[in-house]
C-alpha cells in the first residue's frame, strides 16, 4: 500500500517531536501519521488536529461569562451541550486526515459540503492501478425489504465469479487507460510515435471501485454529523467502514465528547410526536389507535422493535 | 434522450401558464423545462428560478435606506455591486436546474459546495446504458505546456480507434453490470434461480463516463463564481460545455448582471501588486526589472501577452 | 409603520399579476407583500418564494429514478424525508422575506448562517426613531431556574416604571444621534456652521432597542431548523414572536412539509440512549436505576415530566 | 482590561509547553494567548492554530500526485496558488482567536459566515461596564464623497464635546441596565425587596458600543477574505483595527502565504474587460474613447489615478 520511501517519511514524521504550548491530546498523538488499514487497499491517517474537549469547554464558557461560575464538570458541561445541540463550541475542534478510498465511496463522501477537500488530480496525474474489491463475504444479493440495501450474502463460489468479472473488467480497463496514455506501468512512454491522449480523456474509460486519495478537514460537529449518517447500519458497507476506522480516532481524541455522541447521537431515538402520544396513552393505560395517531405502518413496526414489551397493544392487541 | 412520456410532461408542464404576484422573467420562461443540449447525451434544463436582475436591485437598495435617494439606474447600480464583490444582492435570485452529465463531470461539478443537488441514486435505482463519448475532434494528446488539459486533436483514424476502445469498454462493462443484477435491458430478473447482486455493489463496474443526472439550486452569486471557473479556457472541455449552456440561461434570466459579469469578471484580469508596479514603471519609461520586482518568469509572459505593445521592455528590451 | 408612499407600492404590488410557468402556491400568494406585524413596531413580509410541496417530492423523485415507480403518495414521502433527514429535497424550496426587528434581536437572528441577507446599513444612512418597547405584560423578572429565560410577569406600576426608563434612554440616545449628526428629524441639517460627525461614529450611542430592516432568504430546511429553535419555548420571546409568524407563512407555503416538521421535529423528542434503556426496563417491569444507566438528575426529571405515569419509579418508587 | 486571575492564567498557558507530532509555527507560538490590544478596552488574543505554509503545500500536494515532482519550490507553489485562487489548501490551516469588541463592531464582523463564532451571552450573563470611546483624532465628519466613510477629524474641543455626550449615555445606560438587573457593580443584589429584571429584557437599553466578547475561529481562506476587506481604506475605522493587528498574527504564522497575499489580494487590482481595452489602446497609440467603451464616470477616474502617467489621455487629451 504504501512505497518504502513513504514507509520512511511516516516515520521520520512520527519520530519528530516539537514542543507547543497549544492543547495536545497525548492519544492522539500516539495516532498521528500512522495509516489505519480500510477495505482491501485504502486507508485512513490522521495528519493534523487541534482542540480537544479541553477547548470545547473553554469555547462553551466564554458564552456562559461570569455566569458559569457554578458549572458543573467538564463532562456534564459537554454532555448537556450536545443533548441540546449546542453545536457552535464542537465546532472548534478540527481534524485533518488523509484518505484513499474508492471512487464510488468519495462519491457519497463528498455529499457532506462543509469539509475543505484537496483530491489527487486524475487530470493532472496518472491514476495508479489500485482498485477495490470486496471480500466475498462482503458480496451480497439486492435487499428485498430495503430498496438501497444489500441482502444475504453470495454462496463462495458464485461470489468469486463475481469477483472474477470485477477484476477481470478493472484490468482491462486499466489497461486500455494506459494504452491510451501510451505509458507503461513505471510511467515510461511505450511508443515515442504514437499520440500519447490527454490524462483528463483517457481516465473517463475507469470504472469507480478505482482508488482515488484526499486530503480531508473537518470540524468534529460536521464530523459527528457524518459518523451519524456514515457508521450506521443504513450507510453502504463501504463508506461505514471508513467511518468506523474514524469513530476509532474520535474516540482517542475526545472521550467526554465520544460519550456524549455515543448517548445522545449515535444510540439516541427520535419520538415523533405521535408516537409519543401513543407511548403516553399505552403507558397510562388508555386505549389507543396507533394508526389514528397517525402513525403509518412502517412506523408502527419501529415503534415495535423499539419497545417489544408493548409491541402486542401497538398491533391492536 | 428523452421517452415520449417525458416530452409529453414537459410539453404539460410548458403549455400550463398561472398568474403569479412575484417578479416574473419573460425571456426565461421562455426557456423553461426545454432541455438544452450538452455533449452527445448530456442535457440542462431550467426547472424554477427566483428573482431577477429588479429583485437585486431591490434588494440593494434595503442596504442603502433613505441614502439611495439619488442613487443612479438600475444599470449602474448592479455594475458598481458587480466591480466592489458587494455579492450579498446577487445570492437574492436563485435558479433550479436538471442536469444530465456523465460521472467525471459530477465530480468536477460537485466540489463546489455551495448549492443543493439531489441526484440519481444508484444504490436505489439501476443506472440507464448511456454513457459520453467524445466527437472525435474532441479527441487531443496531453499538453506538453499544460499539465491539466490536452494539446493537438487527433487524425480521425486514431479518434476513432480511441473511440471504438471507449465504447467496448463501457459496452462490456455495461453488460456486466446488468450480469450482476440479473436484469435484462427492460428491468426483467433473466433467471430467477440466480442471484441478484445488490445495485450499491454492482454499479462499483461502472466506468465514470457512464450518465447520471440530478437537480441542481444554487444562488445567483454562487453560479457566476463556478462559471467563471468553468466558463474558462483552462476548464475541462466537458464540463466547459454545461457552463456555456447555463451561461446562455443567465444571460436570459438577469441581461445586467450578466454584463457585468462579462465585463468585471469573466473578461477581467488581476493585476498584481508588483505587475502594477511594473507597467506603471514602463508607462513612465522608467527602467525596471521585472524579476526584481517579482514577478515569475511565467508572470511575465502573462504581462507580455496582456499588452503586447510593452512586450520588448518587460523582456529587457 | 409604513408611509403612504409605501402603502401605495405595496397595494401596486399586490395588484399586479403576472403568468409563470413555474410551480405557483396560491395560499402564498394571497399573503405576498403583506406585512405580518410582529412586537409593537417590527414586521414579517414575504417578498418572493420558490417551490413548494410539489417541488420536494419531485427533487426527492430524481433521486430514487425507476425506483420510485411504487413510491407512495406526496404526503407518505415528504413524511417519509423528515422523519429520517433527508434534507437536501427541503432545500429546493426557497423563501425571501422583509423584516423589520430590534437588533438585539437581529444579533440572535444573524447566528443562522445559512441564509443570505441584505441589511440596512447605519454607515450609509440615518436609522428611523423606531425602538421596539415590550408590552407591560412581558416585562418579566429573571428566571430562578432558567439562566438565560425570563420569570413572573411584573405588576402593572411596576412595568410602567420599566418602560418609562427605556423610553427615557431610548429618546435621549436618538436625540444625541441627530444632535451629533447636525439633523433634524426630516433629514435636514440643523446648523450649517456645525460639523456633522460620521453617520459610522454617531450610531455608537444608539441601544440595541432600535429598529433595523433586512431581506432574508433563507432555503426551507435551514428555515425549519431556525424555527425549531426560535420557535421554541427556550428562545427569547422577542424572537420568538418573529418565528411564530413566519411558522404562518410556512404552514401556507408547504402545508404537508408544516404536519412533517410539527410531527418529527417541533412535538418530537429525542431519547438518549441510556433514557431508551430506562424507559424498556421500566415496561419490562425490571427494576432500574437511572442514575446508574448514566442519567442526570436533570434529564430523570424531564423524563418524568414527558411521561407522568411512571415518574415513581424513575424516581426510586 | 485582565483580572490579575486572568493575567495570572494567560501566564501559566503560556509557561506550558508540551511535545506535539503536529506541524508547529514557532513564531506563532511565542505570540500565543498573549492578548494584543485594539482601540481602547478592545484585544485580540491567539489561542489555537493548526497548520502553516508547509500544511498548505502538502495538502496542495496530493492533488498534484506525481505530476508534482518537477514542481518549483514552496515560495512558487504558493504564489500560484495564491494567484489563481487555488483556495483549497489555504483552507487547510485554521486558526481561533479570542475577541473583544464594540458590538457595533461584531455586527460587521459575523456578517462573515464561514467562521465558528461562540459569544459570550447577555442573556445568561451580566455584560461588563466596558465601552468603546473613539480617540478624539478619530472623531471626524461625515465624508462628502463617500456615503459610507468619515472626512475630516474634529477640531479637538469639538471632538471632547462629541466624547462627553457619548460617555454621559453610555454611563446612564449601564446605569439604569444595573438597576434593572438591581445589581450592583460587583453583581450583587442592590434590593432583595425589589424585582430583578431579566437580564435578556435590561440588556436592550445598552448602547452598540459596549464591549462583547466571542471565540472566533475561521480557516485562512476564509481569514484573508476576510482581512482583505476589512484591513482596507474602505472599512470602517474600527473594525480595521481588528483587522490589522490579526493582520500581524497572519504575517508570522505563515510568512510565504502572507506575502502572496499582499502582491496578490491586498495590493493587487482587478482591470475589467473594459478597461484593459482602454488600456491596450493607449498603449498603442490608438484614438479611444474610455466612456464610449463603457467606463463609468468613476472608473475612469479610478484608472487615472492607477496610472497618473496617462490619465491626460484618458481625460480626453
Amino acid at each position: 500500500m504504501f512505497s518504502n520511501d513513504q514507509k520512511s517519511a511516516i516515520e521520520a514524521a512520527r519520530a519528530a517531536w516539537t514542543p507547543t504550548r497549544r492543547l495536545v491530546v497525548p492519544a492522539l498523538e500516539e495516532a498521528m501519521y500512522e495509516p489505519v488499514s480500510v477495505l482491501d487497499t485504502g486507508f485512513v491517517r490522521l495528519v493534523d488536529y487541534m482542540g480537544g474537549d479541553d477547548g470545547i469547554v473553554q469555547g462553551a464558557r466564554v458564552s456562559y461569562g461570569k455566569g458559569t461560575k457554578s458549572t458543573s464538570d467538564d463532562r456534564g458541561l459537554i454532555r448537556y451541550l450536545m443533548r441540546n445541540r449546542h453545536t457552535s463550541p464542537f465546532e472548534l475542534a478540527v481534524i485533518k486526515l488523509h484518505v484513499r478510498a474508492p471512487i464510488f465511496v468519495t462519491r457519497q463522501w463528498f455529499r457532506h459540503r462543509t469539509a475543505s477537500i484537496n483530491e489527487y488530480s486524475a487530470r493532472y496525474s496518472v491514476l495508479e492501478k489500485e482498485f477495490y474489491f470486496p471480500r466475498p463475504e462482503d458480496i451480497a444479493v439486492q435487499s428485498a425489504s430495503n430498496k438501497q440495501g444489500r441482502g444475504t450474502t453470495l454462496p463462495p463460489e458464485q461470489a468469486q465469479q463475481v469477483l472474477d468479472l470485477l477484476r477481470d473488467d478493472a484490468a482491462r480497463c486499466y489497461d486500455h487507460y494506459l494504452d491510451l496514455l501510451n505509458e507503461d506501468a513505471a510511467g515510461g512512454t511505450v511508443d515515442p510515435t504514437r499520440p500519447s491522449i490527454a490524462r483528463e480523456l483517457a481516465r473517463m474509460n475507469l470504472p469507480v471501485n478505482i482508488m482515488t486519495q484526499f486530503y480531508w478537514q473537518i470540524n468534529l460537529w460536521n464530523l459527528l454529523h457524518f459518523l451519524r449518517l456514515r457508521a450506521d447500519s443504513h450507510a453502504q458497507y463501504e463508506i461505514r467502514a471508513y467511518a468506523d476506522a474514524i469513530l476509532g480516532l474520535v474516540e482517542k481524541w475526545v472521550p467526554l465528547t465520544f460519550g456524549a455522541f455515543r448517548d445522545y447521537m449515535r444510540d439516541a431515538t427520535l419520538l415523533s410526536g405521535p408516537a409519543l402520544r401513543v407511548l403516553r396513552a399505552v403507558m397510562a393505560g388508555t386505549p389507543v389507535d396507533p394508526k389514528a395517531e397517525g402513525l403509518s405502518r412502517r412506523e408502527i413496526t419501529e415503534l415495535a422493535t423499539l419497545f417489544p414489551e408493548i409491541a402486542p397493544r401497538l398491533n391492536g392487541g
